[in-house]
């Protein structure tokens, strides 16, 4: 019988919606038992010596929560998505209290460098790119004009799908959000000939640090990668690559680089490529290039730069079993998340990492700016990762863009990029979090970080580049501070 | 009865001096042994389709050497090193053919912050630190004048102490030479009451990156740090620390901020503070900060920025189990050692490590230039190091600043640094190595490095500043190139 998988089969299409739904309730159902199988909302209380939540700021954080929490799941489609902006302006695609836990389908950008392995037959992607000469379901995409008719709707100034925003009950400017990762799940293929396998894209853009330097002169390629849709397998293989080719998208603009997100590549125009890193295997490192809050200074905030409130980071340590702390800029926090990744190495070098669609599973945890006072978090006015055995710093090359640049930030961070700056900016960070977290003087803080702090090279693709700053926590595990 | 450890004996002095002769002697018959248990000389033609040296290579460059390899000891003292400069131009301290074994030590060129703890009771340091009004054992510092007298013989243009050369048989311009790291010993402290312990010194110096960032204003800080000989211990600690303050070296010039090396501290002068990280466990990373051969450029070079011939990299993973490959540029290739430090992070942010002396077992192969073509190490034009785990580049601000910048290269490079510089070198160093050695196309090897590489901030500090990337050698266990 057909399965959803037989073109041929007269009820096909009857079949195929079908197994799509199935699929979709089946998704969500293992989520939610892996959920409960990690403890739940057991781990809300659990603030240990080794995170930055005290047991006392996570007992207080506790007392304002619902004494058990929810669960919520929020797809991608064209009605929960916004693309290539952050805005404290956008409607919330669910409204939550702390503690809760939110299941969130995050969609690559790149997913119609290659639609027949990353779109078709998948609802909620099909939705988002749907594009016809008639009809484009999301029409806006980035920061720019919504009606700018050069390149399409938004400009294409911020490329980024983001899935939300996500409201945080109670959530005011000066608390802390914590969002822990609990789960990424690949979103698998709808492929017939590719069960159980998720693929992703590589683009080596126009905007990469590599692209002056080509010794074979400037283009844009596209490699695409296979992952195991299960995440078993840790390794990606490349499937083939091909150059970019002038596109038309469907309402005629023709787009001769990658100048705007979601142009659908016509496979007739580009010339597949096999025989690409043979053998090769690259390790996967799911996680999220961009979780982010709505930041306060503008209403329309492109995508691409990462600021004060997280977005676009790009750090590929951002993933299952890692937690990050952002400062609330505006009320509800309004979280979104975006920009998954397979795999990225520090720097994220030719301007993407292998984009691929993801679903993640969050627990949020609201701690309220009275409460923080007098710990560890007190003072945190930028983005932090902790992971098991580690906490990281992300410095910029402009901590607050959009408030340090003036009125044209948004542009003008495009152009005034170093790693020299963000190595600065992620050594200020350190040492602030050195003398008020762990009560350093500045004097033990910069020995330390000159012998104990591993400083590495984020991003150098995303505007306002990074470089973040890891320190082990067993430095800590016998100190008094 | 006194064991050269009382000084209240009669017979002290005689006594001292027999068991500084017994410590030297079980310090080098304790490496011999450990060379021998660690397989010696059999690991000569080992080499594995898992290193960059090809089993054919392997085979060509062992038939050029002896059947059994020798072992060598150097000793540091005012006979053996060099202070602050490499040379074409120096007396080899030890010749050896391809397969050697050699034990080298070690010393900080930053003992003199506490002679106490670093150099008195240590016959090889006391020669090399020697400094009284009327003699100065080693008086040339640096690359500079050697009779300047406005801060001291070669003007303290270059710092680090290194051991040698060690000249190597048959070595020739276009050759390659591996240097194995097979061990690595912190070197003990001869004071009386810390027995069983090591010492080194933190400066948080003029050139350090966070300098012009003070919050409380301009000073130089020394932290002093203690290890546990053995190695056994995997952490350090500090002991106290000081600012730097106005010495007068024996020679009459006096030093407001740390101009010019081995300058001795008046601890009379200094304020100790011993209040200082208390608890906090350092992760112990033994390395040497320079390993180098000497350049052909110049007759004396400065020795801290590093350049394609090695030298001052200050990659703390250049340790214990690495190997490092070098071109060589002279005949002999002239290698020295130097700079050992107990810990860094990656940047060396506030100036310097944790220095500190240790003596090294190294095992030196050398690869000539007709049996390296068609190899992995063909077109290898700059420092490369090895781990059990992967392969790392060196990227400069300038790959060889002595060659690109002309005359002044020696005075101008420090102004011209940045680490946007040093990445892009990296990036091609990279993409050479991702083509030459894997047999890559660009456009294979740019998405590589975009998805599978990590880019990181090996030092800011030093002249020419770095950036390492790194590759993990499991991507390609399957490949077929």
């Amino acid at each position: 019988m057909c399965a959803g998988d037989d073109v041929n089969c007269p009820e096909f299409e009857r079949h195929r919606a079908k197994m799509r739904e199935a699929l979709g309730m089946e998704r969500r159902s293992f989520l939610k038992s892996a959920f409960v199988a990690t403890g739940g909302a057991a781990a809300l209380a659990a603030g240990t010596a080794s995170t930055l939540v005290t047991p006392a700021l996570a007992q207080a954080s506790a007392a304002k929560a619902p004494d058990q929490p929810s669960y919520h799941y929020l797809p991608a489609n064209d009605q929960t998505v916004h693309w290539g902006y952050f805005s404290k302006k956008l409607k919330p695609q669910v409204e939550i209290d702390s503690g809760d836990i939110v299941t969130i389908e995050a969609l690559t950008h790149h997913a119609n460098d290659d639609a027949s392995l990353m779109i078709k037959g998948d609802e909620g992607a099909e939705s988002v790119f749907y594009w016809t000469k008639d009809q484009k379901k999301v029409a806006r995409r980035g920061a720019g004009d919504p009606n700018d008719t050069k390149l399409g709707g938004g400009g294409g100034l911020g490329v980024h799908i983001c899935t939300g925003p996500v409201f945080v009950r109670g959530a005011e400017p000066g608390d802390v959000l914590e969002v822990r990762i609990v789960d990424t799940k690949f979103r698998p293929s709808m492929h017939p000939d590719h069960k159980g396998k998720a693929f992703g894209s590589n683009a080596a853009a126009w905007w990469g640090f590599h692209y002056k330097e080509l010794l074979d002169g400037p283009r844009e390629v596209i490699t695409i990668y296979e992952m195991d849709a299960s995440g078993a397998r840790n390794w990606a293989k490349a499937a083939y690559n091909y150059k970019w080719t002038p596109q038309t998208d469907p309402s005629g603009v023709v787009h001769k680089t990658i100048d705007y997100p979601g142009v659908p590549v016509d496979h007739a125009t580009i010339k597949k490529n096999t025989d690409v890193l043979k053998g090769v295997r690259v390790p996967i490192r799911p996680h999220f290039g961009v979780i982010g809050l709505a930041p306060k200074e503008a209403d329309y905030v492109n995508s691409i730069p990462p600021s004060y409130t997280g977005g676009n980071i790009d750090n590929w340590r951002i993933g299952k079993g890692a937690t990050m702390y952002y400062p609330v800029a505006v009320e509800g926090a309004l979280l979104s998340v975006g920009d998954p990744h397979a795999s990225q190495g520090d720097s994220e070098m030719c301007g993407t990492a292998i984009e691929c669609s993801i679903t993640g599973t969050f627990q949020i945890i609201l701690h309220k700016k009275a409460d923080i006072a007098g710990t560890p978090l007190e003072q945190l006015e930028y983005p932090m990762l902790e992971t098991k055995d580690e906490w990281l710093i992300h410095g910029f090359s402009y901590a607050n863009f959009l408030a340090e640049l003036g009125p044209n930030a948004q542009s003008d961070i495009f152009g005034k990029s170093s790693v020299d700056l963000a190595l600065k900016d992620a050594f200020k960070k350190m040492r602030t979090f050195l003398m008020t977290t762990k009560g350093l003087t500045e004097d033990e803080a910069v020995s330390l970080m000159s012998i104990a702090v591993d400083f590495g090279i984020t991003q150098v693709v995303d505007g306002n580049w990074g470089v973040h700053a890891v320190i082990k926590k067993e430095i800590f595990a016998d100190a008094s501070v």
